[in-house]
């Protein structure tokens, strides 16, 4: 887990450190082969893909255009991806045929946990639904996330129910 | 609210009653005039749409195909909309290019609710959900709608957060 990121830097005159200037973008064809499966893995089960699943599953989300979005943060050092997370828009008739962001697999490497990034790849997306024109952002998460979603600006609002096939 | 559907029937040799005999379909443009849009306003703020506005959102979900799937009941009596939910499919990379369901805005006209409309329709979208290839069916609800998506087969899971802008 060496070298992942820069050591933690002094604040700058910002007051941010440096993994505050880590970019966030959109997922990218090339991400296949800088751990982006592997990263996923740390969150739910996740088998490893083929080259060529990979690029169907891409191709699909891609033609979905800013309706679904998968950020990452890459670390510039070891060019692995080290932070994810993805919103969908959904577009409802009610509200005015207004649209809703869900935001979905949320994960952060854990070697580089409680350095915030998983706020800010979570505000990324926020911000992406926002400029999309959603009255709102909504997740599902386990109890024990909630004072984390917290910090990013959400409230709990009610509960989520599964079935699983 | 007189005549909205068939006086409740002794049940059938089948043990159904006439309820179970309403067919449930997919929205259709035609459904803007059955009252589809004043059924979604029992559930949440809904505003009246223009034709215009109903028919533009109504082409952008159809290019979805059965990735978003809202099914209707209508009465054949009145020939209004009495129920209806929707779900829309969600494509992951995790769970080997797994999809997930979601089941939102499910709403039974208060007239005719108690005979197990509601059932019917999630019912409905999972199986659909089940088709698709889904590897669960998720939604979030009121605390106080549990016991009635446990009837539907659904497990409390986790907690929903939400961020209002």
């Amino acid at each position: 887990m060496e070298n992942r990121l820069p050591p933690p830097a002094a604040d700058t005159e910002g007051g941010r450190g440096d993994d505050d200037l880590l970019p966030i973008r959109r997922l990218e064809i090339s991400d296949y082969t800088k751990g982006f499966v592997e990263l996923l893995a740390q969150l739910s089960r996740c088998p490893p893909l083929s080259d060529a699943d990979f690029r169907a599953r891409f191709t699909d989300l891609a033609a979905l255009g800013d309706d679904h979005v998968i950020c990452v943060m890459e670390d510039p050092l070891s060019g692995r991806i080290i932070a994810t997370a993805s919103v969908f828009i959904e577009r409802k008739f009610l509200r005015g045929c207004g649209k809703v962001g869900h935001i979905e697999d949320v994960v952060v490497d854990a070697a580089v946990r409680g350095r915030h990034l998983g706020q800010r790849v979570v505000q990324y997306l926020v911000e992406h639904a926002r400029a999309a024109g959603c009255y709102k952002v909504i997740l599902d998460c386990e109890p024990d996330r909630r004072s984390f979603y917290e910090k990013c600006g959400f409230s709990e609002k009610s509960i989520q129910m599964a079935l699983y096939f």
